[in-house]
């Protein structure tokens, strides 16, 4: 019973990224979804609140960059510093977002002479739908950090920020994408959760996608995109979900031992692990790693679906059998909420199954270059 | 595939220790070990630490008695605090004992009309080998809160320092977990590993034994030991472990439908879980779950020796490889003390089949109760 034959092959991950007491999301999801896939995960937490966003209402404090600093100057006096992946997510400051950048600069700076030993995963936090939820000097920060990027996962609205390309149709996301390669020299970019039917394509409302590129020699992209059946439900966490999988299958798509073919083998000791210009963008192992991070996301969320209908019905009668509590009208809609947002919380423990063994039932696509 | 297969009973517990970035104590070690067992976990972090104190460097923050509380308000108000266990292991000052221990009493009254419901598991975190490592004023903080827990889990020291009991013989042990029951009402005790030899006892020196007890309706103990071969090795957080795996097989030896006799059904809903009078030192669920959680670590500190012991190797013909560092003889000695640190961090993640699935090796036996 070695027990490790669900495990990507051994990675040890630095994660920056907020911490909630109760729910998953920030490195609370992402640390766990890695470990439980054979990760071994360092957090540094960028703040520590009682709760995610999405409650409205939440305590606690954030790190501040100093802080973050910090921690990072503690492993490195203690020669903790041999990670093989960088995980960052939300960070509360620019100043927070520089100090996680010099973070990566110094390990990619150690990495140097082991060329492919050392990747950065960035998920840009600072919006979505149109809105900026973070302060106007975090969007600067953010554009000179993610030079040292190797992959970023930015959401159709950051595209737009970090592009300048203003995404209104289906062509606009390659232009984005484009953009994003030439400007930054970012290797790989996945837009994340696209609703095509908004920018004029015939695809169903109900199907959301993703679009990946991994740059090709002449800075060109090289595109893919999966479908996804959209969700009727509002999760907290699914992009933390996204990048924390997408770190253990990337690894496991570039170093296991089964991809045992030459090309695989040279692709370890790349830089950045760009595969040679004749991989099709649907071989890619940012194509594959994809295919299967939706395909557990998919389950978990499904799961998580069922079980949030469960606990809203019994939730429901429980609050139907009780005696007049005297709230107004308004206490009782935010307590509805409160009870809706809790019965969202991505159920991970007990799906853990379909994280290390998914089932993959979404496959890539090529993507119109043009 | 419900992979539910190797899981404890659905178990939501709020977790109250400290966080390490690097490597596994207090919250980092407790949350993942929780988790992988099926449990449903919320932290409230007592430190935020680089790394764990026995690298003898450490940069982080410690939080505050009122950041603690804080945090603790936030999951009230948006109605998070319906958990069934709370853990609570490393406070860094007597107000954050105090907090603690609030806590837990609102836990307590909150489920006051479901006896059974809820079960404090405290680790009094104070001291070791004669010696505390906590400000004085933390141990009269201590003696106060340990009234509202179920299971307290001192090493010797501590339990010399709550009882007042001197322990210089085996008899004293006895003495020792008597008076703990005696003087603070608490109604089950286990002592983490005792050397028996060093108190006169024919026992080989290579042997740690764990006595624990559940108090009986007259007060009395009713004590169990199982015996366990010591490691050469100086590891951290196996305290963590083993509060944290005993949360999960505890709740298991009560809740487990498997356990489907009558008495066990009855004592799901008995305060405290304290079993019938009738019921055998050995045959205690407190026994059965130490039996459980004490195969499951040995299995993984074993592991943990053997990749320590190659970790160090490779590490040793890397610095004999090395041109002269310029280093002191203490700069060297020092960073050897950092390689050791490093190597003998317990290695949970690869091994965690053995924290789910524990080859049972160790059996309880009854202990003299004078």
């Amino acid at each position: 019973m070695s027990g490790e034959q669900d495990m990507v092959p051994e990675t040890r991950v630095l994660a920056i990224a907020s911490h909630v007491a109760y729910g998953f999301v920030g490195n609370t999801m992402a640390t766990y979804v890695m470990q439980s896939l054979g990760c071994e995960v360092a957090g540094i937490n960028t703040v520590h609140f009682s709760n995610h966003t999405g409650y409205r209402q939440v305590k606690g404090t954030k790190t501040s960059a100093q802080e973050i600093r910090n921690l990072y100057q503690g492993l490195s006096q203690s020669y903790l510093t041999d990670f093989d992946v960088l995980l960052s997510g939300y960070a509360p400051s620019a100043a927070a977002v520089e100090a996680v950048g010099d973070i990566a600069e110094d390990l990619k700076r150690r990495a140097e002479s082991k060329p492919g030993s050392f990747f950065w995963v960035l998920d840009p936090v600072m919006g979505d739908l149109g809105r900026l939820y973070v302060s106007e000097d975090v969007v600067p920060a953010y554009k000179k950090a993610i030079r040292h990027a190797d992959l970023i996962l930015p959401n159709q609205f950051e595209a737009e920020v970090l592009s300048g390309v203003k995404i209104s149709t289906v062509a606009d996301i390659t232009a984005a994408i484009t953009a994003i390669h030439a400007t930054y020299s970012i290797p790989h970019v996945i837009v994340t959760s696209v609703q095509l039917s908004r920018l004029g394509s015939s695809t169903p409302a109900s199907t959301l996608t993703i679009i990946g590129s991994t740059i090709r020699s002449d800075g060109t992209p090289r595109l893919f995109s999966v479908d996804v059946p959209a969700l009727n439900c509002n999760f907290n966490g699914t992009g933390d979900m996204f990048a924390a999988l997408m770190v253990a299958r990337l690894r496991e798509a570039v170093f296991s031992a089964s991809s045992s073919s030459s090309s695989i083998e040279q692709l370890k000791s790349t830089r950045s692990w760009v595969s040679p210009d004749d991989v099709a963008p649907t071989d890619l192992p940012l194509a594959t790693a994809t295919e299967k991070v939706l395909s557990s996301m998919h389950y978990v969320l499904e799961r998580t679906m069922e079980a949030r209908t469960a606990e809203l019905a019994a939730a429901e009668a429980e609050a139907g059998a009780e005696a007049d509590t005297g709230e107004t009208d308004e206490q009782r809609q935010f307590r509805k909420h409160l009870r809706e947002t809790k019965a969202g919380e991505v159920r991970l423990i007990r799906n853990v199954h379909a994280l290390r063994n998914p089932k993959v039932i979404f496959r890539a696509r090529e993507w119109p270059s043009s």
